[in-house]
């Protein structure tokens, strides 16, 4: 039997993947302080209008706008002050005919007035006098309610990721408290009988446990809680029992194989064993990450990932993350930021596949050099010397030296 | 008086700021498991080699290459399988001359051999016999000891951020502790008279208090700890009381100023009176966040922001975040990621002057339009409807539609 019928493209092995993955319901209710980086649940829409008053833009004069026709500063239009507005408060005055009110920035417009003539636009006159040496138009240097955000306008949509801005965003109309998507949690089994816990001195034949650990940093900032199952024996039994627990506890589970052929068969029969459908993909036309398996049980997404800790990352950040965020709701562009580069050699990779290579970006004038990072047997140190990851599509033959290239920051 | 002296261009404003800000050199010892997005406090030196036992890279039969010299399909040599190599443990065979073993895919190489054949370059013969169909040069597909690490190798440089392939780099050699820069603390002061905190219902004239949870995310985001000090009424002695707790408490300090003229310059005063030497750049040509004060009080970096929340933001992110990043002493290449984008409309600019616009990002064909957001009061939805900047120069006088844009990630 061939280890893999069918290698299917990485975009199409996506898309069945997601389309197969139900998006959560479940809400919490926290914080606006501690919401940074979680997934808005329902639309938010304003209580109130923003400006709620009518405000100046500028430190200035509140004048009736007709007062101010014809002023300039050969010919100055001479109005009374009549007050000054105070900061965080409503004026104590109104401006009528050939009066003015000194108002600073995000002063509250007087009655009667509807206009703010700039301060450098005026000059101070006689006690109690103002000169003003330009015009204004009716409503110049005002801002009127609600001309930023109407009373009821949705302000920020359900599924939008929360940065700084949203979190000013909703202080600014009071919510204190914000719903939000719960964190999905993901299970993680990392499994081969040479895998020993990162604290244990490892003996001849047996390596650290890494995939673990970065696996637990990229979902945590993708937005979910990882929970460990420890690191399980090239069994099917110990696997599929583990796989059980995981799939009865958590929202995602990601299995991390062993790296011989017989322990990533038995990640494919587990999933299979697991639930309904089952496996949905095995074997993706990538590199690294060939073996990858994509699978949905009872409404849960199941993950087998290459043991190889460079090939395991690099496939989470294609398949994992998208399906957490796919989980969460996410909404909106998501945009993986790149960096432009300028490829430092010859890159060959084989028609018909996709390829990653790990970069480290130079800077070069401004500009960048991508410079490949390449490791005999792509241990994690590859990783760790790199900037980002480059793709070769499947339908190059590979990239020539000086191409510019798009780099993911990682 | 002219409110300001001189306007500074905001690269020169930024390395004159920067050069006064000692780089800190408090250190924690905390679990790796918790270090994400730290800073690395020393270098990390490789205690052991990796691999430290000679690695078979494939799944196949380790053999002495000269016994497959020679090998073909039509022609294959009979080599006498003598053990399998356990996972995780020493082979308890070696190879000896026209013999084999088989092994898996991250195996130990049993002694005496020296190069391994891939399994499909195999065939099973008869029972304790293989046919090698191909021949290996001695070394290949095995790494050997220290190939990809040797002892004592720096592994991770001291001021690397820590990622999800620093974390595994670290768990593979053992490192389930790590040093780290500790997180400096940045103290915020709000003032403004017209301020009132978020769950206060605004009354005329009144705003809600934004910058402080902006920047709080922002703070977060760099890798700094913020200490909140509230909102301080308008009054020189009121802020200069609070900067100087802040100044004792913390290791950065930001003034948000209220939005007139006279509060502004009551920041600079203040941070004058603070300590040695004070005010550096009072003024920065930049739109939005001309009013920027960058001072140095004490050794300690502090910070005069206008009141505007997205000039408030925006200068953040220019100038607060690499005082963060340069304070907790992170080396390597600063990248700030961008997308290019076509401009979906003419920008005109004042040349001499950097300007900043925030625009969304439409996908367009694989591509990305990028689109002005407005807001005529400049209020904080205006970024949350935003993706990301761009930065128009000051030796520009603006952006025609069409051309190419990068948009900086928010």
């Amino acid at each position: 039997m061939p280890e893999f019928l069918t290698l299917v493209p990485p975009k199409e092995a996506l898309k069945v993947f997601l389309d197969n993955i139900p998006v959560s319901t479940q809400t919490d209710n926290i914080k606006t302080t501690k919401a940074l980086g979680r997934v808005l649940a329902e639309n938010v829409n304003a209580p109130h209008p923003l400006p709620a008053f009518p405000r100046s833009t500028v430190d200035g004069y509140a004048v009736r706008a007709l007062d101010t026709h014809g002023a300039s500063g050969t010919l100055p239009t001479y109005l009374s002050v009549v007050g000054e507005v105070p900061m965080g408060g409503e004026p104590e005055f109104s401006v009528e005919a050939a009066q003015a009110g000194l108002i600073h920035t995000g002063g509250m417009l007087p009655e009667g007035a509807n206009a703010i003539v700039i301060v450098e636009y005026t000059q101070q006159a006689r006690d109690g006098e103002v000169e003003i040496l330009h015009s204004v138009a009716a409503g110049e240097n005002v801002i009127n309610v609600g001309e930023d955000v109407k009373s009821g306008e949705v302000v920020i949509p359900r599924g939008r990721l929360l940065r700084a801005a949203e979190i000013g965003g909703l202080m600014a109309l009071g919510f204190t408290q914000v719903q939000v998507v719960r964190k999905r949690v993901v299970g993680m089994i990392s499994t081969g009988d040479e895998v020993v816990p990162p604290d244990k001195e490892p003996k001849n034949g047996q390596v650290r446990d890494i995939n673990s650990y970065t696996l637990n940093s990229l979902v945590q900032e993708a937005g979910g809680l990882a929970q460990m199952y420890g690191i399980i024996p090239d069994s099917a039994d110990a696997v599929q029992k583990a796989a059980e627990t995981a799939l009865r506890e958590c929202d995602v589970v990601i299995i991390t194989a062993g790296s011989s052929v017989s322990t990533r068969d038995i990640t494919g029969d587990v999933i299979n064993k697991l639930g309904e459908p089952g496996v949905l993909i095995h074997g993706v036309n990538l590199r690294p990450g060939k073996p990858t398996i994509l699978g949905v049980c009872d409404g849960k997404a199941v993950i087998g990932l290459p043991g190889n800790p460079v090939s395991a990352l690099v496939v989470a950040g294609l398949f994992v993350v998208p399906a957490i965020k796919n989980l969460l709701g996410v909404t909106g562009t998501q945009i993986r930021a790149t960096i432009p580069a300028k490829l430092s050699i010859n890159l060959s990779s084989i028609s018909g596949r996709e390829d990653w290579i790990a970069v480290r970006l130079e800077p070069d004038n401004g500009e960048y050099t991508a410079e490949p990072v390449f490791g005999k047997s792509n241990l994690i140190f590859t990783l760790a010397r790199a900037d980002g990851l480059i793709r070769i599509p499947a339908d190059a033959n590979g990239i020539p030296a000086g191409e510019i290239v798009d780099v993911e920051l990682m």
